[in-house]
């Protein structure tokens, strides 16, 4: 088995997460938070987002009518998946819930100085793209604010004043830089930095939550500790660290490329091809032995899948989870509710994206 | 005698020009260029600017009728002195006679990046007063653009095109870069570049020239490596090379601080005690002697800066020379004439910087 390996750059090996709230020195989310999220998004209540930072500190000043905010943003690519909804759905989650502003920063430059090939103008036609399915997921125009690095070009005013603060060697050791990197590589994590405190630089000091991934926890520990310095002055953002969602080969983290992927343009035909042949199932070889045995939901990704982001009821999903373990549900079937859940989301994502287009502009951040 | 070093952040020991020019790889100012010249400031008539890249191709597309510029930046600082003069002289006499665009950058980014005491507020305080200093020297409203890294922070577009052709290792290595430097100052290059090319991001491909101190062509040397690259396709940039110009006391390079230095919003009476206190003088050290041998003008401050900025008139000039060199005129005589000449300089300066204020907005380029 591969030695686990979790940094901002590499996922490697079995992910044991327990590990890695100690190594990153973060807080496993208690269940007094979890009650308090109970009618949120799945991902939400359902332990996907297993760890935090100051989450208690936001949902305190929440409470206290205190400001609150959430930010979470998003390095353009030429078309989206399923995976890269994940923050974004928790963020309409919290935003419909506690009714605050979210930001979402489109790092169009980040993409283009780490991708070798990819040109200004396409870094740019992306982030036009990515933005449509992001307004399709709901979010209230009055209160999210999504700014894009190549256009709303004030954030690099706010990035320089960071910047000063994080020397090429902390950038290095956090970021894995080398001397061959450019240096608008170099840069970017001030701007990130910039990302994750702009909300505060854009309205006033307040606390702003941010959604990642558990190993980009090194960013965010970076961030709060510039924001807690004297020129800063700024709260330190909290964090809801997510487990990462599988593959459909069931891998632990999804590469932004290969056949494990459902893409958000994809058709009703093309998910049923996908799940058919590529989704990591927990049932046994022949149907005899399944429906001797049962099924494994802890490694089935379609399962997995549902729990995380496609069977809202709890019912249901016991249900589903009761029958698969028991054999009653074979793993064509369990495939089959998954297909249909998908089929129709993207169905009304895609509609919902084509008629984002009008609104595009109640959500962009100018200069 | 110490050793020559000259790069871009050090200038050390006795300057040897004509073997900059073969280290740098750049080409002396040919007679049919001086030519050209000839009704221009001293600074361009007077081999102060003695070295160029491709100065000839510029003087031809002005001549074939074809669109040429200047560009020339600033770092700003607490207040600007005699010597920061010396390029902004040249761009305006290169406008006043070739009738071309002149681009100003203006590197707040650079000076907040690099000290560590200065605060963002304070760096662009600097630069609103060194605009009014440079607005004050007459160019032309229609034709001149001024830009803050942190007001047109469309520069970051630019830049970040640009950074992408810049490794760390190279940046390193033109900059004098460390690892405990900010990532700021890192990616500061690629803003650099991005200044230099600036004309031909703004209006259309053309060729513009740059006058620099001939310490600055490392940067020059990249920029046009890059601009020739083909997804930048621009046209190489031209350089005109300065000399330094020599500090009262007579060093090499003027530094931004310490006795040796005239400021702009010096008094008369300032002017005149520092001149008679610290202008490094080639006289004799008695009357009798100085009668009898005469002074040196290559070594005296006084005749430098006359020649160099302060005596328009060859025939003046050249009277002068004869009659120190001979003798005739003394220390104290030469210092009165410099003395006189500044203070009316820095008395109409301060005068048009205070209406500068008025027509600021003319000037500035906004996103």
């Amino acid at each position: 088995m591969t030695k686990m390996k979790v940094n901002p750059w590499e996922v490697e090996g079995s992910v044991d997460y327990e590990k890695l709230t100690k190594k990153f020195g973060t807080t496993k989310i208690p269940d007094s938070i979890y009650k308090e999220l109970q009618d949120c998004h799945p991902l939400l209540r359902r332990g996907i987002y297993f760890s935090h930072r100051d989450f208690d500190k936001w949902l305190k000043a929440h409470e206290e009518g205190k400001k609150v905010s959430v930010i979470t943003g998003r390095g353009p690519s030429e078309k989206m998946h399923i995976g890269h909804l994940v923050p974004f759905l928790v963020a309409k989650s919290l935003q419909d819930k506690f009714g605050c502003d979210v930001y979402i920063p489109i790092s169009d430059d980040e993409k283009f100085f780490i991708k070798k090939n990819l040109t200004f103008e396409e870094s740019i036609k992306y982030s036009e793209d990515n933005i449509l399915d992001l307004i399709a997921l709901g979010f209230d125009p009055k209160k999210t604010f999504i700014f894009e690095d190549f256009v709303y070009t004030d954030i690099y005013k706010y990035a320089a004043q960071i910047s000063k603060r994080i020397t090429y060697s902390m950038a290095k050791a956090i970021f894995g830089l080398t001397p061959e990197k450019n240096i608008g590589w170099s840069f970017y994590p001030a701007m990130q930095a910039a990302h994750i405190l702009f909300p505060q630089f854009h309205s006033k000091k307040h606390i702003s939550v941010v959604p990642v991934a558990i190993d980009q926890d090194p960013f965010i520990r970076l961030t709060r500790d510039i924001a807690s310095q004297k020129d800063i002055a700024l709260t330190k953002p909290a964090a809801l660290h997510a487990k990462f969602l599988p593959s459909l080969h069931g891998e632990a983290k999804m590469s932004s490329s290969g056949t494990g992927l459902i893409f958000l343009s994809d058709d009703a035909k093309t998910v049923k091809k996908k799940i058919n042949k590529y989704a990591f199932s927990g049932g046994q070889k022949t149907t005899e032995e399944h429906r001797e045995k049962g099924g494994n939901t802890e490694v089935d990704v379609s399962f997995q899948y549902l729990r995380m982001l496609f069977e809202e009821s709890d019912e249901k999903l016991e249900e589903i989870k009761t029958k698969y373990e028991s054999g009653e549900l074979l793993t064509g079937e369990l495939k089959a509710i998954l297909i249909e859940k998908i089929s129709a989301f993207l169905k009304d994502h895609q509609k919902r994206k084509q008629e984002a287009k009008k609104n595009i502009d109640k959500f962009i951040l100018k200069n």
